[in-house]
């Protein structure tokens, strides 16, 4: 099947930009000696997963148990939730996913770890939890190593669970524009991680995991000689956002191409400079700004409502003709993932596959 | 089951005060002698459009082909699709749908008049249409009574076709929040499209249908003596975007009560004023502002990161406990409903029923 024959909107995935991106973060991974657990929250898609995985990453990353519980489903076998789970009847699913696959979890409070042990013992598992540190994204977790030692033994008392070390994602840190801004950031992340370890060996407690790192910062966690593991997620796609960011010499950040686009289709065009395409903010997220039209800098994607954008065409009147499509590069991959129920997969201008999006709207 | 059972996030929708807006809507139309057909872009779900039905709504609107399909298919018998339609492919599904249900739609280009006759021919059908003239909003539509004849000519020579009338929406009106310039606004709405319906009728061209409207808008369409029925849609559910409107007296539009809520729960608090829900950008649309706090107006929803929300507590710290539950006024309802399958229907403290979103994601 033809691209052209998709009807729009439609959520596309270039294959060869895509595998690209992979390959060159797992190999990035590996020069550093470091484990890849990438950010399944991105994707959404088992297929993804198991790709990444089959490349080399130890598992991956989610957010939500019904994250979890739709890739495991699907066939990926080692999961991090890295994110608190907090109230019974998420923590009895989250013990049950641990019968099926390998689960890892992230607490950041006393009673949460105790009401999680209860319900790993219920079900007979034994589960790897991580003190999650606010290493400067001023959300979740604790502040200060007394508060990292704490939880850990409290876990270690815990037969159902088992300490495994600390998550330290900066979460911040990651669309800071600047260079040496979000190299600092990163810096006093790492120093902080760095601090509960030393101070957990100190007790006799071992970390054997610190976790953490976007795809705006992880050459910087990687080089801090901290971290274990990375949780990149959105370089499989990158984003207009990510985009903006800027690298050691000023230029934007483009270590990963463009991979994710909505294909949309202009709809309306009743006066010069511009055109409506059918792609709307239920279509395309924008939430970190508005989408790009791809191949046509002149073009501007200047509105979005529902089921609407709005283009400034006045620098290429020519090209948005009513009927002709148009790929527009996501202001932010995540969201816009959660939108669709498929990806549709291309290498050229020929369909490959289509792809489910298993955990689309798991926010359970 | 009661209410505090539901895992969170959940769209919940408040049936006492959702019964209130639908009667309220109605008895406005039927007071002022005109249709209402309420958008159900705003709430995707056939259960709701029905019931808006039963009360009295001549049919419903929607935006897209699949929407009016996912309608169709579950039972509503009369739709609207209040947008042109480009491509092949969907005016075929459109055609195909008017087999089934009665259905409507938009259009501002001639070449798009030719493509929908062939489609409405081929399938045996007629199609009503009616042409979208631009009355302020600057999206879609054409500009000139000329046009709007030109257009309603070419629909009356294609046998498969019939003109109803004209769509007149100024949706950029809608969130005016000075009450003045919100009625100024629709005043030359109404101006426009009277003066397109007058030369039509010089022309012998009848118009049977003036439709347009939003929640923000619809007294100033309905006094205006032009416009035959209104499309508001947002008034089932309300939501925090449209209570900054304001009224004639300068106070916060609250003629519908808020109806639409998402409850999430604090799932982490490590530091005095600040609490994080397990509600973020993917659990309620921010593209229109923030969600609200319902019914603790001391504390404030200050940022959305995909899976995380991060409250300002300082002025209710005790309301607070990790695992306490909260809900919240989504900004924007229409974007907010497309994120979930499910509507949690609950009346006092008991859930009464589950009612699908069945057009979730119907983007084509």
């Amino acid at each position: 099947m033809a691209l052209t024959e998709i009807d729009t909107p439609a959520l596309l995935i270039d294959l060869d930009a895509y595998e690209r991106n992979i390959i060159r973060m797992q190999s990035f991974a590996d020069r550093a000696g470091l484990a890849l657990r990438p950010h399944a929250k991105t994707h959404k898609c088992a297929v993804i997963a198991r790709q990444q995985m089959a490349m080399g990453a130890v598992g991956v990353c989610c957010q939500k148990v019904s994250e979890a519980e739709a890739l495991a489903f699907a066939g990926v076998s080692d999961i991090f939730v890295s994110n608190e789970i907090v109230g019974a009847a998420k923590l009895a699913r989250l013990a049950a996913l641990a019968r099926l696959v390998r689960i890892r979890v992230c607490v950041d409070d006393a009673a949460n770890v105790d009401d999680l042990a209860r319900a790993a013992q219920r079900q007979g598992v034994e589960i790897d939890v991580l003190v999650e540190m606010d290493v400067g994204a001023g959300r979740c977790g604790v502040l200060t190593v007394d508060e990292v030692e704490s939880l850990a033994r409290r876990i270690e008392t815990r037969p159902a669970l088992r300490f495994k070390g600390i998550q330290a994602y900066h979460g911040a840190a990651q669309h800071v524009r600047d260079y040496h801004q979000r190299s600092n950031a990163v810096d006093n992340a790492a120093a902080r991680a760095s601090s509960a370890k030393d101070h957990l060996h100190r007790q006799g407690i071992e970390c054997d995991v610190i976790t953490g790192a976007g795809t705006g910062t992880y050459p910087f966690e990687a080089q801090s000689g901290v971290f274990t593991e990375l949780q990149c997620g959105s370089y499989v796609f990158m984003d207009a956002d990510y985009g903006r960011n800027l690298n050691r010499s000023g230029e934007p950040f483009s270590d990963y191409a463009n991979s994710l686009f909505v294909l949309t289709t202009v709809m309306s065009k009743n006066r010069p400079g511009l055109a409506v395409v059918d792609a709307g903010l239920k279509a395309v997220s924008v939430d970190s700004g508005l989408p790009l039209v791809h191949g046509h800098h002149q073009i501007q994607y200047v509105a979005a409502s529902d089921e609407h954008g709005q283009l400034d065409t006045s620098g290429a009147e020519d090209a948005v003709d009513i009927g002709s499509s148009l790929t527009l590069i996501p202001g932010h991959c995540d969201p816009t993932v959660n939108l669709y129920d498929w990806f549709v997969a291309y290498r050229g201008l020929r369909v490959v596959e289509l792809w489910p999006i298993v955990a689309r709207g798991a926010v359970r």
